[in-house]
């Protein structure tokens, strides 16, 4: 009897108990980026901590990271402690070390959804099917984006003559795991930070950036999440101002269908 | 010799030390909400516990807030302990208690903010001047409402037939603190949460609901805030979505002469 490989999100996120509130893991060279891991890996196992914790209270609803310090190739380990369970909600603090040395915390609000009244007031873009778009070449030095099939609409690379400026900060592209993966909050949480600084495309060239600080909001439930399959989700991010060395971002992920599953906004260190 | 009464935000946000990275502060009736404080009157005190911090580096960044029990009218401790300082930038955690028990998580990010290339990307919405409409009558019951002068431009009250479903649940007023106060990242860290859950204005009507999440990124340094004076500043908000018994809500809070002071996301619990 033989067992199906982990796909590598399962693999970059798995943890093993060490102790009260603490798990280990360890970084995914196929979430590597340059220097470092992917932000959007980091947060999937945050909140991978959180979700495989024993007193875990319903499904992700927020998550917080603010990526403090380095992150080295190797063991981490993550500190994933309830602050506060109520009846249908519960927060987390969330801290990921290594060596000791804090690199990165966070908080989660997790929560038990409900039958409501519901209303998508923000209208998915229009935009050509994932089927119509070929899948964009990676960029070898960075590792992760082998780990994503991405179709371009548009922005989806700084492609300009360098220091031409752009009007707008817009990237909008298909985006599924490669391979194919069923999303649920952990690759959500790995998406939302799945779009390159805004700053480069602007700006049509590239200057050291990376977030600071990243927010998550996840909209759908887990069963819409698992009816999705392996359909590609549509990403959308957008910056609002560059200003003094930070700019932020707010992203959208939505379903083929035009369902909001996840809203998401950073805070990202520029240099120039 | 005299000295001039506090205005109400600096008394409602005034702390003692009360050991390390440990402060006492009080709840205030002039940031009253129903049956708790103002959100961001909450917001504003766990932040201000940062910035009174000796070892505070730079100014705020990001900051993010978990409303995770009530919080009742009294004596509170905020918990502000830098997790790592960096060169230039600095990550806090917080935390605010009653009797021992957490009702507030959070985490700030604070940044020493240097000349670089600036843009404007998001461009001010055209609304007539502060000084030519009138002041909002306040909601008696709500407190706070009377520690700001607001000015409607649209979406201020939901004032539709009850059960009437609004196209949208944008809302837009010019906002200072009354008595007026020269901003500063603590009145902004309230002003992001001056707006009355969205849910009610896209229902036309009440309904239980409450913040459970709120992040602020602020945008500008101290100096332009210094500089508005008691000029009013132009608050926007906007829900993209409500499933599920949680909605987001998007604010920005604009200078009247155009400049993204800050952007604010929230997650919010309703029931319906």
């Amino acid at each position: 009897m033989t067992q199906a490989p982990l796909h590598p999100l399962d693999q970059a996120v798995q943890l093993e108990p060490a102790g009260e509130h603490r798990y280990r893991g360890h970084t995914s060279q196929a979430y590597w980026n340059m220097i470092g891991p992917f932000g959007g890996a980091t947060a999937a196992v945050m909140l991978q901590a959180a979700l495989d914790h024993p007193e875990r209270l319903g499904d992700p609803s927020a998550l917080t990271v603010n990526f403090a310090g380095p992150i080295a190739e190797g063991a981490f380990e993550v500190v994933a402690r309830p602050a506060r369970t109520n009846r249908s909600t519960q927060h987390w603090h969330l801290e990921l070390l290594q060596n000791g040395e804090i690199t990165t915390t966070g908080s989660a609000v997790f929560a038990v959804r409900r039958d409501t009244w519901n209303c998508g007031e923000a209208v998915m873009p229009a935009v050509p099917a994932a089927d119509s778009l070929p899948r964009m070449a990676g960029f070898a030095p960075v590792k992760w984006l082998g780990s994503y099939d991405m179709r371009a609409v548009r922005g989806a690379k700084p492609d300009a003559a360098a220091g031409t400026e752009n009007p707008d900060s817009l990237t909008q592209f298909w985006l599924r795991d490669a391979p194919a993966r069923t999303p649920d909050y952990t690759s959500i949480a790995a998406w939302c930070d799945a779009f390159y600084p805004r700053i480069f495309l602007k700006r049509a060239g590239f200057v050291p950036a990376g977030t600071v600080s990243l927010t998550t909001y996840f909209h759908a439930d887990a069963a819409t999440l698992a009816a999705l399959g392996d359909r590609h989700v549509l990403g959308s991010a957008q910056a609002r101002v560059f200003r003094q060395g930070f700019f932020d971002q707010t992203a959208e992920i939505w379903s083929p269908d035009g369902e909001l599953l996840a809203t998401s906004h950073q805070i990202v260190y520029y240099k120039e």
